[in-house]
């Protein structure tokens, strides 16, 4: 257990953060926030202090860490994160509650999107473009980011990629991990800038399009408005429906497009399903919605603009499906659960798991007809490794846990009723965002009790680390010497 | 495929149906009530002729079978068993909807307990002395049932009790089928008796202590009374709620005491757990319902009581549970999921599933802990098989994508709410009966469509046959010659 060398990351982490928060205070300089300088100045400063103290007073003796490690790491360094990113919210005064600012912080940085906030119109500038930036930079993960800018003299970083990236599978694009980070890190950059550009010619503000652009690349879903998307013209919302769904995929296939290899994104298995899946929902819910508007290109737009949110877990709606009937409602509601494709930004259980879920009941199916067949599962043309089929199925029941857990825990709220709770638990464990009912997508989480708040917060760093980072560093033994 | 043994089964399965549709047959002769004899009478008359019909047409040239038969086997009988056992329902006109007999029927067997009656006091005794029968009959199973009054002449009936019987691993006692069969109706019979002489000799009469006997002992839950159980005195609760508790225990632990051998029963770990479970929960509903009773008593008994009726999967309760605050509401909802012990007449997913999935994510922390260890499971002592514990993961996924499912389909329900479709499709899937708000335990489903009731009924069939066999019969390659 290199102990020193964890901390020294977490150093790092938070060294980067500082810089990180420098984009957000020259805007508030721009916009003259005052009560904004101050506030990211004081977290800048109190970053640093933190930061170099980390890395100076933990100065690793041996660089090597092993996969435990990793997992510490990675769930400290987002703790560490979001606690000095919660700072220019209290600090400026505008969300004085400070389990409301981290609330709001690791829901930004686990690209969850839930927000506390009652009267997002009336926040400054500078602190709705920190917001969706947290967004941005968790939904491809900062120790990827660190990894990609910083020389990766640490052994063995794969550890820290596989604890921070989501999915059953984590590969390496490139064999240096170094040039993997780099490789995410411009895609995700182009892609970000490419749908700025599509939305502020559509005739979007210039900082409304950054941010609105932050928010679909981390697939988070922040808004700036009361209404969060529903304000915004026809085609602004297809933008955002078309991104949402870009976001949602695999970046891999990206990247494989980049070098010209086109045949192995067009027989991409889980691409497919996710095109299916929301194909299929979007045409149950536009049938279902369709007596409510009385016209296809509404009725379509809404439905196909919902499912693109919820399915790739970016939270943003273009109405209220609240109010929608049930078919429509509950279809939102299940494919809550689902998720974008593994090594997206998006959250959520992940295409390729309920894949691998469906193989693995097809397999225990063959097995029950022909006891004797040994069968292999494949996932994309290969052979899927029993251990990997194993992890999925165990990792599904803990991920049901978590929601039971944390729907357990809620019980304590004296607000909120069953429908709100449960959906609040499953929103947040999916870092989809909103809910149904009174945490449905025109409502928000402003009037949960602190602990419910506080329930709600570590129930997204758990989904978005994919549970077993945070359950290990929350686990003695893992921080045994031997 | 052996086609011909799976309808000659099937024929002699509604063969015994006649046989035991004749109790509630003398019992309407008894009570004079004329309907309910003609009723019984056609209902008998139908299942004699469509039994023999079966037997006679489909007279098998070989009894041997294999696994696949013994799932079709078990699914059609239950299916069959259903539809003849709705009849007397509708015949007597007391429940003239052939949709809600069926329900009801279906709701009997599979031991869920919900019912779509409206004013159950002013039912025919011989009604519901047979709607309680079915609990009975359901509870143990109808074709352990017939394995232990017929010779087995078929080859391998091991493949129909492992259909039949709930829990992950299903063994025999002694090394005969028709032995096992009979030990456990042999046990399951004289637990019913004690328990009628306890409700009898504390002042219940000959019938309701019968009738609630038989609704125990298969954790079924059809109550008599509009208020369920809460009109009879603490007495008769508190030994309900005693014989709930020992419904849901695991069989073959009674016949270890049947042999004096205590050891192996007083280190049993499922039984611990499940004792741990009802003790934890029954003492955080106490503490939560205190400030409603404010008396220890009340608040104890009806604690336990509900505990007792939800975790075995009965459905009875004392008090109306969808009134109390979210903590005890929330806890209940959670035990739902959960069930007695495997080998017991108690639905959901059993203890030893849920100590399995925990060990599969030990198993899954350790290896991510000690990448390079070789860890065994082990459960009761004896180390647990890959395919196993694979199979209970599996089993998880498929179960909540059941619930998911069913949840989905009562999206076209106009008169239920999110809370009550969620939680009925749970009650139904888990055969518990009871859900919360408007399907809550003083509540009920006669309110739901026809299609939502044959949702419903199809998801308790699913659930108390365990899903795999329903979904084979299903699957058109089951059925394939070779």
């Amino acid at each position: 257990m290199n102990r020193r060398m964890i901390f020294y990351m977490v150093g790092n982490i938070v060294r980067l953060e500082a810089v990180l928060l420098m984009l957000p205070l020259f805007i508030s300089l721009g916009y003259q926030e005052m009560n904004c300088v101050n506030a990211f100045s004081a977290a800048i400063i109190t970053a640093t202090i933190l930061g170099f103290g980390l890395s100076i007073f933990f100065k690793p003796r041996s660089k090597v860490i092993y996969a435990r490690e990793g997992f510490i790491i990675v769930t400290l360094a987002w703790v560490f994160l979001s606690f000095v990113g919660a700072l220019p919210f209290v600090i400026s005064k505008e969300v004085p509650n400070f389990f409301d600012a981290l609330f709001e912080t690791v829901s930004g940085f686990t690209t969850t999107g839930a927000s506390i906030l009652s009267d997002v119109e009336g926040m400054s500038k500078s602190l709705l473009f920190w917001r969706s930036f947290t967004h941005w930079i968790g939904g491809m993960g900062v120790l990827v980011l660190i990894m990609a800018i910083l020389p990766t003299d640490t052994g063995r970083a794969i550890h820290i990629l596989r604890a921070e990236m989501a999915g059953p599978v984590v590969g390496k694009l490139v064999p240096k991990i170094r040039e993997t980070a780099k490789i995410l890190y411009f895609i995700y950059l182009i892609l970000t800038v490419v749908e700025t550009c599509f939305l502020f010619f559509g005739g979007m503000s210039l900082f409304d399009s950054t941010v609105h652009a932050l928010g679909t690349a981390g697939t988070g879903g922040f808004g700036i408005k009361a209404d969060s998307i529903a304000s915004y013209s026809p085609y602004l919302q297809w933008v955002i429906t078309i991104f949402m769904l870009i976001f949602g995929v695999n970046f891999n296939l990206f990247y494989l497009l980049l070098l010209r290899k086109i045949r192995p994104v067009a027989t991409n298995r889980e691409l497919w399903v996710y095109l299916a899946i929301v194909i299929i929902s979007g045409g149950i819910i536009t049938a279902s919605i369709y007596p409510l508007y009385q016209n296809v290109s509404d009725s379509v737009r809404h439905s196909f603009f919902q499912v693109a949110s919820i399915v790739s877990t970016t939270g943003f709606s273009s109405a209220d499906f609240d109010l929608w009937p049930d078919l429509a409602r509950n279809t939102i509601f299940i494919l809550m659960f689902f998720g974008g494709c593994a090594g997206s930004t998006a959250g959520g259980l992940k295409i390729s798991r309920l894949m691998i879920l469906v193989k693995s009941v097809q397999k225990d199916i063959r097995h029950l007809l022909h006891p004797r067949s040994v069968a292999n599962v494949k996932l994309e043309g290969k052979p899927l490794d029993n251990n990997i089929l194993h992890g999925v199925t165990t990792y599904f029941s803990l991920y049901i846990l978590l929601i039971g857990v944390t729907f357990l825990l809620l019980s304590f709220e004296p607000r909120y009723n069953f429908e709100a709770n449960i959906t609040a638990s499953i929103s947040c464990c999916n870092n989809v965002g909103p809910g149904l009912g009174l945490v449905g997508p025109m409502a928000g989480y402003a009037g949960y009790s602190n602990f419910s708040k506080v329930v709600l917060t570590i129930a997204m760093l758990f989904g978005r680390l994919e549970i077993y980072p945070v359950l290990l560093t929350a686990y003695p033994k893992t921080w045994a010497k031997k």
